[in-house]
């Protein structure tokens, strides 16, 4: 054995620093409550500078509050600190930089701020860690990035710190956990106090893992993401939802699903319950859904398709739906919904046989980004969900339809569909010989190009030309084909001819609209099983309450 | 607009069906609380025939009071159950099957039990639903397998239902969420039922998610899975541990990883403090751990090599010690370990460079399994850690370091290492020409293979012959030769000649112990920082309690 001294360290200065801070707002604190006025100076107590902060700011629910109020610190009290943001989207998240209150910043999404984001780390008033997924920045708080303090957002808490987080759970107990857990300080704004748990509708987060609830000046923000107006569906995104669901949803049996949030696959969504009957595929597909509480899937809901939906976040209007619809979405006993981004977002990993989604750029090989010139946008949850992943063993009919060669030393595949129109808005081409991605990348010092969704992942390319089923291509050269194949007459689908794809058709490596039995004339809008938001809410049965802006049917 | 009539359909079919089963037992209740003596009865009417019920069986913690209890019902009053279970470990699990009361089983792992699940298989008594890793059968309770029942244990309640899980929470809260969230019952054993919320050490789980509460009749059962005893470690081990530090860990930058249950990672816990610190290494790689709490690690926490240690479950004898590091270990405000399956795989599988640990079998490509003739062990953790995660964004050091060509459209990996001898005991060939899982498939009718870990996830193969370096191989046709340049002399190994294995040593594809200035005769037992269980008590302050089969010193 090697020689070692009786150890002199001391194990807990972490409880000890805790313990510390936490008595030095003793005088202005009521047990658990602090002071809604005097908050700015308690954070620059409790705070320290250099400190990990993990600031709540997801999809939709926003520690907004807190963030405002920090934003209002004295950078010569608290300064340098350590930003962990799942999404970056309030003008003040950013002024912490501005402001010299917080120098380095590990995030996953920032959607409007993202060209500021760019301009700051330009200026050197910015330190940027690394851009994650969602999931992967909650897994490093459990490994080198343990935050010392969480500011998050709840609905009602009541005095012991008891925690209702309203009917979208979100990200929160994937936050509060690493703190709570690892001796650093919870501070929970909130709607409202109540004096008693029973006062709470339910209790989202036990009170021993807060360690103090601030009331806030106005309840938290939030902002309807992933509502789609079916209005603004267009006849060619009827077309390619035509196609989704004969050509690759009933082909390969998906079951179990996540849709991205365009306007392709709000299309889906409302050709279920039409073309999707006229098939005769209810209760054989698309049963499972990892989704956010889209109101264009109320009509699919309705006609009984989905079985079931658990929900990364929420979505505003929704609420009174969802609470109406228990056997489809996850409840508390309160009866509101219960999200939660973290688990969601592995069920959307590794339970799920397909993701569909948008882009902006694709490349020859099917790499994708959102990325474009100047903004640094983050990755959200696409790459999680629209990866193979390969540490998945359980099998399901889609997965294993992926499988070209009898071979027991194969492995399924996760559908990964990039459904995309071959040009943008604009006329501007979605398919590129190179991805803006890999200059945004040179431009600003990362290690490597804001990839969203790398080719090799990808199965099926869906345009309104046709489908390219990547899964079954045997060579680069084939899979470089196959895109060009679907790349209508941008610049790579230029760079195949008319006999190649002919014999790619052949093969059904590609599939056009009419090798599916689909007539293109037949993609109309009339398909659509609401045309409306207005009638998004008659499918509902007056359940579903759209925000003001959605209010113009 | 398609035409609709309103609505009919009741939707909230499971929580009407809830309520009442919850009133069918409300005469034998009292408020949460069930009583012991009665609970069969309780059971068979608080489930139905045909339920999807999770038990709670993990590495560690059982709820083995509601599974034998259970194994007592009456068939004809329960038929048809379909068991949703992280591990299957103790002999009710399968009496259930026996008796009829269950059906089918979905499960991720099988340790004693694994031969009779095949024998009743072949009997026809049970039908597998599919065999998963932990975090995959997690994911499915939100999508296509959510519960009707989830049978759980934990530490303490009180009347409320409050529940403190003990000093490892482990999958309790992924398993109870699903359910509570979803109009299922949960039903909790614990040792000890106390009256008021203050009265427990902390609350792990709140009492709005659980419905009843029983005590059990003797505390649930805990088995030391993950105790090395280091007088069990040998020169070899040794050896490779030297090589895997040098030639691995250092030279990649490792600083945040998991390690397999072998006593060959054990050697590596225990070579820090001595071989590593010779090196210079402290505080330079193995800082941040995804770990269940190993005994063999405390020589290295207590020489301060270790930043942070987040557990999958617990470990019994460790928790005094444990509850004496905070600033390593993950513990709530209580003292006691916090430990979560779910997330710790997540960490384990997005937030770690490196995952290492040993296996039974592997092929020429490095495909590898640990699943030998007549038995279904499962997948457990292995194959989501031991996975290149496609989905990942962040860089590190080490991911960086896979890459061979610079290449803004590359991705990073992660270090996947095998690390085997040559031969198991009684001189059976590791490496092996066609993995024995592919026989069992075929008589399982398992539609694919159990492969543990596919050999294009894995990065290294390290035997007690050297280290190939297989995130450099260029073919299929190099790999192979890799791999086998390390095989030694199995079949595999006798397949590449000498003078290719010079070539490759002197590409450095494949690097052996004088390659990295190692010599075979420094590896010996005195390299370790403690060689018995006793000198880990020692090293511990007396702080570690090792269990009466490990007090033989």
């Amino acid at each position: 054995m090697q020689q070692h001294s009786p150890t002199t360290k001391v194990w807990d200065t972490h409880r000890r620093e805790k313990q510390r801070r936490i008595e030095s707002v003793q005088a202005v604190a009521q047990g658990k409550v602090l002071p809604t006025e005097q908050i700015t100076a308690i954070l620059e107590t409790l705070i320290a500078p250099g400190d990990r902060v993990v600031m709540e700011g997801n999809n939709q629910k926003q520690a907004d509050f807190l963030s405002r109020m920090l934003a209002k610190a004295n950078p010569e009290k608290l300064h340098d600190l350590h930003m962990i943001m799942p999404s970056v989207s309030r003008a003040e998240h950013l002024d912490l930089f501005e402001h010299g209150i917080a120098r380095k910043l590990d995030f996953a999404f920032s959607g409007p701020q993202s060209l500021r984001i760019a301009q700051l780390l330009e200026d050197g008033m910015m330190e940027i860690g690394a851009i994650h997924t969602y999931i992967e920045l909650y897994s490093r708080l459990y490994v080198d990035l343990v935050p010392n303090i969480a500011l998050i957002a709840g609905f009602k808490a009541d005095r012991k710190g008891n925690l209702y987080t309203g009917a979208s759970t979100e990200d929160t107990p994937a936050l509060v956990e690493a703190a709570a857990f690892k001796n650093g300080i919870v501070i929970a704004q909130v709607n409202e106090l109540v004096d008693d748990e029973n006062d709470l509708p339910r209790v989202d987060i036990p009170g021993s893992w807060i360690d103090f609830v601030v009331v806030a000046d106005k309840p938290f923000f939030i902002e309807p993401l992933f509502t789609r107006d079916p209005r603004l569906i267009k006849p060619v995104h009827v077309l390619m939802g035509m196609m989704a669901i004969k050509g690759i949803y009933a082909k390969h049996q998906v079951q179990s699903l996540n849709h991205g949030i365009g306007f392709n696959t709000a299309a889906i969504e409302l050709l279920l319950p039409t073309y999707g009957e006229q098939l005769g595929l209810k209760g054989k597909i698309c049963k499972h859904w990892t989704l956010n509480p889209h109101p264009t899937l109320i009509p699919a809901i309705e006609s009984g398709w989905v079985d079931t939906v658990h929900c990364f976040g929420g979505e505003l209007g929704m609420e009174e739906y969802i609470a109406a619809r228990p056997d489809v979405f996850f409840t508390g006993s309160d009866g509101s919904m219960r999200s939660n981004r973290a688990f969601c977002q592995l069920a959307g990993q590794y339970a799920v046989d397909m993701f569909i989604g948008s882009t902006l750029q694709v490349d020859g090989l099917a790499n994708s980004s959102t990325v474009t010139r100047g903004r640094l946008a983050g990755f959200g949850g696409a790459p999680n969900m629209g990866h193979d992943p390969h540490g998945r063993r359980h099998p399901t009919p889609a997965w294993l339809d992926m499988i070209e060669e009898p071979d027991p030393m194969a492995r399924g595949r996760k559908l990964v569909v990039q459904m995309v129109e071959t040009f943008q808005a604009g006329g501007k081409p979605t398919f590129v010989e190179k991805l803006e991605a890999i200059d945004v990348a040179k431009a600003s010092g990362m290690p490597l190009a804001p990839v969203m969704i790398y080719g090799d992942d990808v199965t099926h390319v869906l345009t309104e030309e046709g489908i390219a089923h990547l899964h079954r291509a045997r060579s680069l050269e084939e899979r470089r084909a196959m895109v060009a194949a679907v790349a209508g007459i941008t610049d790579v689908g230029l760079g195949v001819d008319a006999k190649r794809i002919a014999e790619l058709r052949r093969q059904e490596l590609v599939v056009f609209p009419e090798d599916m039995g689909i007539r293109r004339t037949d993609a109309t809008r009339s398909l659509l099983a609401a045309s409306s938001v207005g009638e998004l809410v008659d499918w509902s049965g007056g359940l579903y309450n759209p925000p003001a802006k959605f209010r113009s049917w």
